[in-house]
This record gives C-alpha cells, sequence and structure tokens, in this order.
C-alpha cells in the first residue's frame, strides 16, 4: 500500500501500545454453529474487551500518540455511544483531561458510564444547535484535541489489532465479516488480513436501513445516508470518512447489508446458544455471515463481534416481543 | 486420600478421556470485579461448555467407562435438567442408546433440547408415580444402565476437571469458591484442588433455601432438606449423596449458603458487565465471593461459572420486574 495513511506497521505498532492495556479477547467456536453453517468459525469476542467494545483499542493508541503538550490541553468527542466509552478510559489511564459531548436527551445510563470513566461530559440540546458548533466552542477555549471515532489514522490502526490478534491465534482465514458504520474497524482489520492472511475474503456487513457503505462500496463513489433508522446504534454513521472510504476500497472484497430481524435472530444465537451478551451493532458480521455461509461450506471463517453494550432490558423489549 | 472412592488420579484419567471432547472452557477476569472486592478473581466459565454446563464432563466420563456390554444395554437418566442434556449428549457422542425419565409437566424447551441431542424422553405423572419407579421398571426390561447426576465415582472425577483445567491455566490459588447442589461438582474440584494447590480454602456455596449440604458440613451429620424452593434450579437437591458427604467432609474447607437476591444480583454482574449469560445455579460461587470478599483482599481467588442454561424471558421477569 504506497502512500496509505494506514499501514501494517502501523497496526504493530497499535499492538505495542496496547499490550497489558487493552484485553486480548477471547476467540470463540461453536459447535452447534459450524455444524448448522457447514464450515468452522472463530468469533473474536471484543465484547469482552474494556468498556465492552473494541472502541477502546483505537481511542486509546490515538490517544497515546498525542505529544506532551497536546496531552496537556484535554481531549473532545462527540459520541453518546461505545467511542465516548473508550475515549474517556483512555484518558483516565493515560492521565489525560476528556470531555465527552452528548445531546442532553441521551439515556441516564450512557451519561453514566461515561461520567463513571471520569470523564466531563457537556451537554446540549441537539434541537437547538450542532454538536460541532458545541465542541468547536470548547476547542476555541481551550485548545483541546478532538479525537473522531473513525475517521483518523491511529483510530484506524488501534481497530485493526482485534484482527490482528485473531490471525495470531487462529492463523490464516478463507473469510473475514466485519461489521461497518463509519469503517473504522474493517478498515484496520483489512490492513491486518492483506498481511496476516493473503487471500482471505474481507466481508463488510451494515444494516440494511443504513446501506450507504455498501452502495459506496458497488458504485466507488462515497454514497451518504439519512440518519439510518436501525437497532444497530453503533451503525448509524451516515457516511463513511475520507480516510475509511478509499481504504475499504483497497482491502475489502464485498459488503452487504441485513436487516434488523437478522440482527435479532444472531444476537439469539449468541445469548442463547454461545452465552454472551452481544449488542445489535456486535453482530452484524455474524448476521452476515448467517445470509452468506452458503458460498464458505467447509471455509475457515473469521467474525468479529464488534461489542456487547446493550441495556438488557432492551434486548428482553427486542426479542421477547 | 485412604481408600477413597475418588482420588487425584481419577481427574487425571478424566481430563485425559475428555481432551478433545469437552471444551477446555476460557477463563475470564474482570478489572471491575478486582477493583470492586480487592482481589484477583478468575472466574471458569462452564456455561461455554458443552450443553451449557459442566454436567458434560462427569456424564462423558461416566459413559465412557461403561463396558461394551453396559454400552450395548444403554443407559438411563432421571432429570429434567443440564445432567439430562449432558448425559444424552455423551450417548450420542459415544454412539451409547440413552433414555432420560422426566416428568410430563418439565417445559418443552427442556424437553426439546434433551431430544435435540438425541434422547429418548420417556414421561411420567409425578403425581401419579415415582420416577424411581418408572425407572427400575424400564432397567428390569433392557437392563440399562443408571448415570447418576452426583454420587458416582466417574461423575465426581470429571467434574474435578473443571478446577484441574483452572489450576493449569492461572497456577495456585488462595482459594476456590464452588457452587453445590448435590455435591458432585466440589467433590471432584475440591480433590483437584487439594493436590494442584495446597492450602488452597476450598468453599462451597448453596442457596439459603436449602442449606442441608451447609449444616451436614457444619454438623458433621447428613441433613436433608426438604425440596428447596430457591431460583436455583441445579440446586433444588434434598442432600448430598453417600460418596459426596464424606468427600466434601474431607476436601472442603468452608461452606455457606445465599439468598436468591444475591443471586440475581450476581447474574446481573456477569450479564451486564462481564457480558456472560449464567443461570441462577451457576452464579452462586461468585455470590458467595460477593459475600465473603472481605476475608480474601489481595488473594487470587478461583470460581467455577457452573452453566448458562437460563431461559431469557425468565431472567428477564427476575431482573427486571
Amino acid at each position: 500500500m504506497v502512500n496509505s495513511p494506514v499501514g501494517f506497521k502501523d497496526v504493530e505498532d497499535a499492538a505495542e501500545t496496547l499490550r497489558g492495556v487493552a484485553h486480548a479477547t477471547p476467540v470463540l467456536t461453536s459447535q452447534t454453529l459450524n455444524r448448522e453453517l457447514g464450515l468452522t468459525a472463530f468469533l473474536k469476542c471484543e465484547n469482552f474487551q474494556r468498556t465492552g467494545a473494541f472502541k477502546f483499542r483505537g481511542a486509546y493508541n490515538a490517544l497515546s500518540r498525542l505529544s506532551a503538550e497536546e496531552r496537556q490541553r484535554g481531549v473532545l468527542a462527540y459520541s453518546s455511544g461505545n467511542h465516548a466509552q473508550a475515549v474517556a478510559l483512555a484518558g483516565r489511564i493515560l492521565g489525560i483531561k476528556v470531555r465527552i459531548v452528548m445531546p442532553s436527551d441521551a439515556p441516564a445510563v450512557k451519561l453514566d458510564a461515561t461520567r463513571g470513566y471520569g470523564a466531563d461530559v457537556v451537554l446540549y440540546d441537539h434541537e437547538k444547535v450542532a454538536r460541532e458548533e458545541v465542541g468547536a466552542k470548547l476547542q476555541q477555549e481551550d485548545g483541546s484535541v478532538l479525537i473522531p471515532p473513525f475517521n483518523h489514522p491511529h483510530v484506524i490502526a488501534g481497530q485493526g489489532t482485534a484482527a490482528l490478534e485473531l490471525f495470531q491465534e487462529v492463523g490464516r482465514l478463507d473469510a473475514l465479516f466485519v461489521c461497518v458504520g463509519g469503517g473504522g474497524l474493517i478498515s484496520g482489520c483489512g490492513i491486518a488480513a492483506r498481511e496476516m492472511s493473503p487471500g482471505c475474503q474481507v466481508v463488510g456487513v451494515e444494516p440494511e436501513a443504513g446501506d450507504d457503505a455498501t452502495r459506496s462500496f458497488h458504485s466507488g463513489t462515497l454514497q451518504v445516508a439519512a440518519r439510518p433508522k436501525t437497532i444497530a446504534d453503533g451503525a448509524r454513521t451516515t457516511s463513511l470518512g475520507d480516510l475509511t472510504f478509499p481504504l475499504i476500497m483497497e482491502v475489502v472484497d464485498d459488503m452487504l447489508a441485513v436487516t434488523d430481524q437478522e440482527l435479532i435472530d444472531a444476537m439469539e444465537f449468541t445469548w442463547g446458544r454461545m452465552k454472551i451478551i452481544t449488542e445489535p451493532t456486535g453482530v452484524l458480521g455474524l448476521a452476515g455471515l448467517f445470509r452468506r455461509h452458503g458460498e464458505f461450506r467447509g471455509k475457515r471463517v473469521g467474525v468479529i463481534i464488534s461489542g456487547g453494550n446493550v441495556e438488557l432490558s432492551r434486548f428482553a423489549r427486542l426479542t421477547l416481543g
């Protein structure tokens, strides 16, 4: 990859940075799953990652690479989800002040979780003001550094360590299914796959209601979706970024979109049969494999389970009717 | 241990028998848990075992050690829970005919799961006839071999492999918390602990509503409980067995009983924070550690999470009110 903003060496460097800080999450297999799909699946379980999602990898890697002067100024993120908690925890570990801009109607449980990791939460009324406006004002005040959720070289490199660890543990794979929101995870994982397992089909999966990345991939032109209505709250991004889109065109082999019902089915499988808690966004890759398994009969297939942060009552509502 | 019906060598032999058949289940740790309790906890996750509970270890070990002639006759078990599924799967793998005697009002999901593993389910009306009567009649007909759920040397040795694997993975421990129903699991685990980690405090935990084992342990005389009313359905046994009681007196250091509310709290912790599905009986050990953690400050403590077979709707009812 010539002149790419992120290469395999960056993923290796991120792994070094994350050693002993991020969890080397377990890879689970299920004989029931393998028998039903007629292949051998390896689930890299980032729901067991610190803060309950892969996001900690990218956030910690990015914060670690700030200069002493930048650290002094503190960091800022917009997120009401997993990125917020990831940046908050990374900041606490590294002793960097973190402010998270969140809408004032965000669920109390998310505000509490983010504050629980030691971040200052700055609330704004999203009907009256854009979060970028709020953020710009804060940055002007104290020069804090914005940590974007996916469109950043150090974030992408950090996320790639999830796939790096998977290949290190199980060896070469014929395919790897990865969820796609803004494309940070799949960009990093694709870079790792190209190097660690040449020929591995890297397949991105996103929710049907927001299939902008799939359309971008197939058309070769960046597409934008209206804010997607999907239960996969981690994949409600409206488009890929100017870093992740070209990376995806280079390291991803195929993309598909799945329905919310397919996500619920995949969650039920992981909860009921594999005994792991997953969130809707977390099973995008598995739902994609359920859809496409016929193409990988007898093959070795990796799946990134990206997170497990779901309110239990919400899942109960989703699956118990 | 002189003249003991089960020794460490039997646990080692069981481990050899189970190699490549049972899962070497993962040991999980949680920084949140360690910080909250002020110790280092290692959770041996038998909820990831085949059939979703440790019971597969004992059942497979017992069936493997039948003579060719006994295998020909087939096996029989009384159970509407994890033992049923464990014997059923072990029989399917080993090509041994399995019949499970279950009450006709057992939940359909349990009947289906047991049949799903290939067993014949024999139903009886528990208001009209004792299951032992049904079983005795079946045994008379075809000479099938009864596989008891806990009071059997090969079952005990098989269950002990859970602790054996834990010590092999994490080394010596200061304490080990284990759930107690009929005492098969803790007998085997205690035998492993005595050999692999001398000085390790082996602590049994049972539900308060059926604290017969705790009373037996403290009085030195076998106590019997009326059928306990507890959400821990795997620990509704009325007493220890004539094999497990003396073993427990020898290899267990302490016993305590916890309330159903403590089990619900422990389940909520494992589901919400650790992202693993556990059943009420499965978290007895963890609930015991929550109660007693003050005694183990700064120590290394093992916990057997014994299973994860719970209807999701049931948990929702328990925790969401």
